[in-house]
């Protein structure tokens, strides 16, 4: 799903998050008035209220579903045909879409992307982008078949062996993260679930460990 | 984090996902115009779209991050103050704001229904509720101190034995079913990461949805 960047999440400042309303909203999507920015009762943030009809116009996080289709010792990844990052690699990912589970956006994604059929098996893990209020969610699959090939939003798509990933030439850093942690786990043996931030400058101080 | 319904994403029929806008959008955010429903070039599904200044308003499901607090052989619960389910008992949890990871959301909302301090150890899991288009990320957590009492959307904050959970007084599906597997996890000494689709096929019969 590609997605334009108007309407999407701004950056917050200050550590990500902020006082200041995004100013993604200036208008009720419901009545077309001018929105206030008030913080409503109860709450303690600064939100864009609708002074005619009352509605709280929220923004949240949005989630980005892929996955890492697996072939023997390869995996699939896909040279983005869109911006941004047009030209470089990823894994099939894309934003969730409403009335989806993860694991079917995942799955449609990769049918999109890749014309690649899957069968997950496992959580990857679960990649924050504060910076963006992004959250990506990544499985592993078994590539069902080799009927794959280029999307629409695909300049090529090919199966490659962990040796081969092109790592200098990965489209974002959560793409690298969690193709860096899929390699150490397929090395080590391990099939643990990821939570982590990214990027990744200190872990959050609540972390016990 | 309280949210009111207005501006939520709506149930979309036919398996959940539909063709036809959820109609949460009638006017532009940005320009106030009233707005297009239209499959954009290169995409399948129907948008909003304005005319005017030909922002594709997109609509994506919403995360709520939880947590799981525990203390020796107890967990921490909360009965909720707020509407839905007034009165009924939940783990803490609710929507990620702009800006934050899912650990600090869920660190959060922890602290602001509960008071309750916490370290989060380990992803429990990942649970997609399509039908209302909403994502569960639910942590689990070493309580710090005992330091907990009701935040303004509790009424009552204690913590419980597994065996004293009140199963047939828990606020949602998705409440049942992460303390379910929760609950099976410490029973048989395991730490795994779940991902699944809430209702399952069969919820139980005392929820009214």
């Amino acid at each position: 799903m590609k997605h334009a960047q108007a309407s999407r999440s701004t950056t917050c400042s200050s550590k990500f998050r902020s006082t200041t309303l995004p100013n993604n909203i200036k208008y009720c999507a419901q009545c077309g008035s001018v929105v206030e920015e008030k913080i409503p009762s109860g709450e303690t943030l600064l939100r864009a209220v609708c002074p005619s009809c009352h509605i709280i116009h929220y923004e949240n996080p949005k989630i980005v579903a892929g996955s890492i289709p697996e072939w023997e010792d390869k995996i699939l990844l896909c040279r983005r045909a869109i911006e941004p990052r047009l030209g470089l690699w990823t894994f099939p990912a894309g934003f969730m879409e409403l009335g989806e589970s993860t694991e079917e956006a995942a799955a449609r994604e990769t049918l999109e992307e890749a014309h690649a059929e899957i069968n997950i098996h496992s959580l990857l893990g679960i990649f924050s982008l504060p910076h963006v209020s992004q959250v990506y969610v990544v499985y592993r699959a078994h590539l069902q078949n080799l009927n794959f090939k280029p999307g629409p939003e695909s300049l090529d798509v090919q199966l490659v062996t962990l040796a081969d990933i092109p790592w200098e030439h990965l489209a974002f850093p959560v793409i690298h993260e969690s193709l860096t942690r899929y390699v150490k786990d397929i090395q080590g043996a391990t099939a643990q679930t990821h939570s982590a931030v990214v990027p990744t400058q200190k872990p959050p101080s609540f972390y016990s460990s």
